[in-house]
């Protein structure tokens, strides 16, 4: 339709880079297009860690489960929701409430997916690191984040050196409801789920017989990192 | 540098829009990007609900704290964290815990960023509207959101009605920082204060005299929302 609509269709996450670096030109403009996005209430509640440090990305890589692209992207960068910026204007800011948290994952989102279109429009490709908060205290050590700052996940950068398929999403009918929610129909999910089996099956790597509703049930059935609360209520967020 | 980057810096929130509906080849497009993005483990866990009913629109304008465009706008949105599919297809899965409303909330802004985006590249403009949650349980009970299921922010879409001026954002030397976190100068963030003053002071409409940090640690120095939490663990959401 468009290019801009193109970029966005065209979306695959990347995880193996050539050793090609990422200019600073195009940097700049992926971090600008990042900082350029909404933000609830112009509250800016986004820090950005661009990680250059050879041993602080081989731990990140360790950290998020042993993901070695982590360590061998061009660039790495840490999505953090930030509150110690407004706190060290005014001490008297209370970032504990579960509202700001929200603001920030979702402000963390935006910018994020602005820096990400921006590097897939220079050809150049990437991958989101929620691995990362598998060791959220860790990380948290090692960036030194101060109080009322916490990680969020990662973003993996360089020249692509795969081109993995698309992966089918859930159809539109599932995902958009109109005026009300509409519980989705179990025939939606059954032809989904053949769809995902075609996909696993068949995708150039990493094969495997299985379904969505399989590998998200499986998924949730366990505990989701149990340990987040306690990391953002040590942050003093998320509290109340 | 190239269409992408230009549309993504060239981001105004609209507020003010024609009469003239959004075709249904665009809409799509726009729905279809926001599908296409990035899902942390291809959970899926957003819902759009399009709101078409004249009536509901009334009433989510007033919730949102009296935002007319939510009545006007050709297209309004309103993007759930979505866990109630998950517990539809398998009982056994747990979306109480913190890390899922936290997944939740950003994969919602990477989606409705694709959206916004595409929504701009069209010529069309946007608005995120997040005061929804201020009637957080009202907006809930209106679209009939079913457990494991939360209202998170809506977006108002349409052909826009006004050019306002680019907002000013905090400089990538304050985003940004390198290998670990550091603190703002407080230079930094004075040079800042000086050019939203001057903003804030010559934009086209709505015009004041304040600054950024006046603003902000003025609106984070009272509660942010505190139903917020109830909110979410009544439906099930960041309980532990």
């Amino acid at each position: 339709m468009n290019s801009v609509i193109d970029t966005i269709l065209s979306h695959r996450s990347i995880r193996q880079f050539t050793e090609q670096p990422i200019e600073k030109q195009q940097l700049d403009a992926i971090l600008q297009s990042g900082i350029a996005a909404s933000s609830s209430s112009l509250l800016q509640v986004v820090s950005v860690i661009r990680v250059t440090d050879p041993k602080k990305r081989q731990a990140l890589a360790k950290y998020a489960g042993n993901q070695p692209y982590v360590e061998s992207a061009a660039e790495f960068l840490v999505f953090c929701i930030d509150y110690q910026r407004h706190y060290q204007m005014n001490p008297q800011v209370k970032p504990e409430f579960a509202e700001l948290t929200l603001i920030g994952a979702a402000d963390a989102g935006i910018m994020a997916q602005n820096c990400l279109l921006a590097a897939e429009s220079l050809g150049l490709g990437g991958v989101y690191i929620g691995g990362l908060r598998n060791c959220a205290k860790e990380v948290d050590e090692l960036l030194e984040l101060p109080p009322y700052t916490a990680v969020l996940f990662g973003m993996c950068l360089g020249h692509p050196a795969q081109q993995p398929d698309l992966k089918p999403r859930l159809p539109a009918d599932v995902i958009v409801h109109e005026n009300s929610y509409q519980p989705f129909q179990a025939q939606q999910i059954s032809d989904y789920d053949a769809k995902m089996h075609a996909y696993y099956a068949n995708r150039s790597s990493n094969q495997k017989q299985s379904t969505w509703s399989q590998e998200v049930t499986t998924k949730l059935s366990g505990e989701s990192r149990p340990h987040i609360m306690g990391y953002l209520n040590g942050k003093g967020l998320n509290k109340k």
